[in-house]
């Protein structure tokens, strides 16, 4: 019987792929979870293969309080904590909790293409508030989550990713995070904070997060191992007010079943008790900004200088703006046709923007075609920008 | 920090309890998980952490179809079949794909309890339809569903577990599962049949499921490795009409995250490879046989000869029927008292009934322990009787 792949994965020959957010390989800690699988099964055995607690596994939960505690300065309540099947569960979990089909889910304008997809199939109409080099405009997102209340609607959330965001990789300022922890505590309204880049910093850390402003309060943070691990565990943790983890852990799905991934929760709490998250991030952090500091050097050297991105500070993402007139969907094929290919930035918008944009990602791609994939880039931006500038 | 538990499973001591589905730790296959473990990390690591396909990946899709057409003579197209995390996350995406809040699912009664508060997280009103000891009534089912859709009401689907039912333990008649599949092919009706127990035989296999009656049809058949391997592994297949499959794969969820527990199923794919799956499933027969043959003889020596039982011929559970007048639910706590626990009856019905009955799970419990519950139950109930009797 043939077998299919084995990865979401699927590379093109001849194409030098700066779409995928995906981690290079070399970057999974393979080792690393042997071990902890290892010795998951050779100390816990049975109960990593019995149905889990709802709301996690102790061992889990204690590593990620003892982790928080160690950077922020106080482990959270447990009360307000769960383990989750990575964000994209949480997400949809999230919208059975805080939404009902038709609702509205605000979000920022570029922001993650996919969480878009989730809250779609949940029925969600999505409204952008616009972001700029600082992060989200929080004036914006009062005004239109007034003018949606004014008209009747219901806003279920307001989803962003606020350190080194994707697509963009803004982080929103430290003044604005504030203020925007105290819209949604004056209006009632629940933040989603999806925090999956916020340890991938290269040069200093992001501030607090939002949650960190209002412990237990209108955020939920969403903290992943998929971009400081392995996005195959599929796992992650929450971060919420008691009222709402309680309605989460005590949800049909997770008495029928259990924690969610339970076995992986119990091998990645191994994994932290040996050390080998911090071991791990350390040796990524360094890998990921050799790769940024690869990309954004080659980029100031073949791209026109038409084009511009802000500084890359964390993350996996090279926002790139291109000259006025350009179309970044429409050059696609233009550039495949020249063996590279990107995502162009109008998806991750809703409705129309983001045609003079394209994301690079250089998490995938070793340095040499980091390298060679701009080269491909820049020659072909130029060439379009002297066709665009004959018509 | 003081850490919590590991398990969902909570023992109260003095206690036998006969209320918990769970598998006895000594039953999980701890160590072929972790040579399965292993084995993906040496020779897959970096597939088996990154992220993995929709479908699911193509290693352990392959051992699914090559199983199931040893079993059933011929393997299920690759479009039909998909991986899931476990069978409690495929009924609430189910739920997603196939239903709005509002709608109906028609239920067997009894059925699996948990499924139901799934079914109304998601929204959806319960109808029941009744069942005796060879399973869902067929005619049953047809005149609701008439009647139903006559006052326009939007059925979304009928769930039941025709092999080994939870709690009956009855198994769906061969002659009933050619008329209830007629019935959805003729009426357009989804039915989800969740087969978590029908390879836990201990006398014969059941009769072919509903889905291989007519594959690709409106059966939706759900796999799971929660019972024949371990539940904390969160794992479990879904065979399925292949539009459905393809809208499933295509959701918003898993091109986010990915296929579902893709680490887990790489585990899984390697303990099949290696044979570890119809090894364990052979032992495991054989000790839940015999606490199976323990529980039913403890019966028939220690309960009054007004409880009767259903003959059990595999799965989990005993469903035992008391005298007129008995609420099992009211006796529940004299039993605890007595240093016993069941899950009473009205647990598995929608709606009122079920007063008499109570479910027994003979997994969980050593032998001694099944025959001291046993002894417990059958002198509470013999005194309730007579406190009954004298009124």
């Amino acid at each position: 019987m043939q077998t299919g792949l084995d990865t979401q994965l699927v590379l093109r020959p001849g194409i030098i792929e700066f779409g995928w957010g995906h981690p290079h390989p070399s970057a999974l800690p393979t080792a690393a979870v042997a071990a902890a699988a290892a010795s998951a099964l050779t100390n816990h055995g049975a109960d990593a293969l019995a149905y889990g607690p709802e709301q996690g596994p102790g061992r889990l939960l204690a590593q990620i309080r003892a982790r928080l505690g160690r950077i922020e300065g106080m482990p959270p309540p447990l009360a307000q904590l769960m383990v989750t099947g990575g964000t994209s569960q949480a997400l949809d979990m999230l919208c059975g909790q805080l939404s009902q089909p038709g609702d509205v889910a605000l979000v920022e304008a570029p922001t993650y293409h996919l969480a878009l997809r989730i809250f779609r199939d949940r029925g969600l109409r999505l409204v952008a508030i616009p972001g700029n080099g600082q992060g989200l405009r929080v004036d914006a997102a009062e005004a239109v989550l007034r003018m949606l209340r004014a008209r009747g609607e219901r806003v279920a959330f307001l989803y962003l990713v606020p350190s080194f965001g994707n697509p963009s990789g803004a982080t929103l300022a430290a003044d604005r995070r504030s203020a925007l922890v105290a819209l949604a505590q004056r209006e009632g309204l629940t933040v989603l904070e999806d925090d999956a880049y916020g340890e991938l910093w290269y040069d200093a850390p992001p501030p607090p997060s939002l949650y960190h402003l209002a412990p237990g309060g209108p955020v939920v943070r969403l903290g992943s191992y998929a971009k400081v691990l392995a996005p195959g565990l599929r796992l992650g943790w929450m971060l919420a007010a008691p009222e709402l983890v309680a309605r989460c852990t005590g949800s049909g799905l997770l008495d029928s079943g259990g924690g969610v991934n339970h076995f992986t929760a119990m091998v990645v709490a191994s994994l932290i008790e040996q050390g080998g998250l911090d071991a791990h991030l350390e040796a990524l952090r360094a890998g990921l900004r050799a790769r940024r500091d690869a990309l954004l050097a080659a980029l100031a050297r073949y791209l026109p200088n038409t084009c511009t991105w802000n500084p890359v500070l964390g993350g996996y993402f090279v926002w790139v703006r291109l000259p006025q007139g350009f179309d970044a969907e429409a050059l696609l094929p233009v550039a495949e046709q020249a063996g590279v290919a990107y995502l162009p930035g109008q998806r991750f918008f809703v409705g129309t923007g983001g045609q003079q944009y394209l994301r690079l990602s250089f998490s995938l791609l070793p340095i040499d075609q980091l390298e060679e994939g701009a080269r491909r880039l820049g020659g072909l931006l130029k060439k379009a920008q002297e066709r665009y500038s004959q018509r």
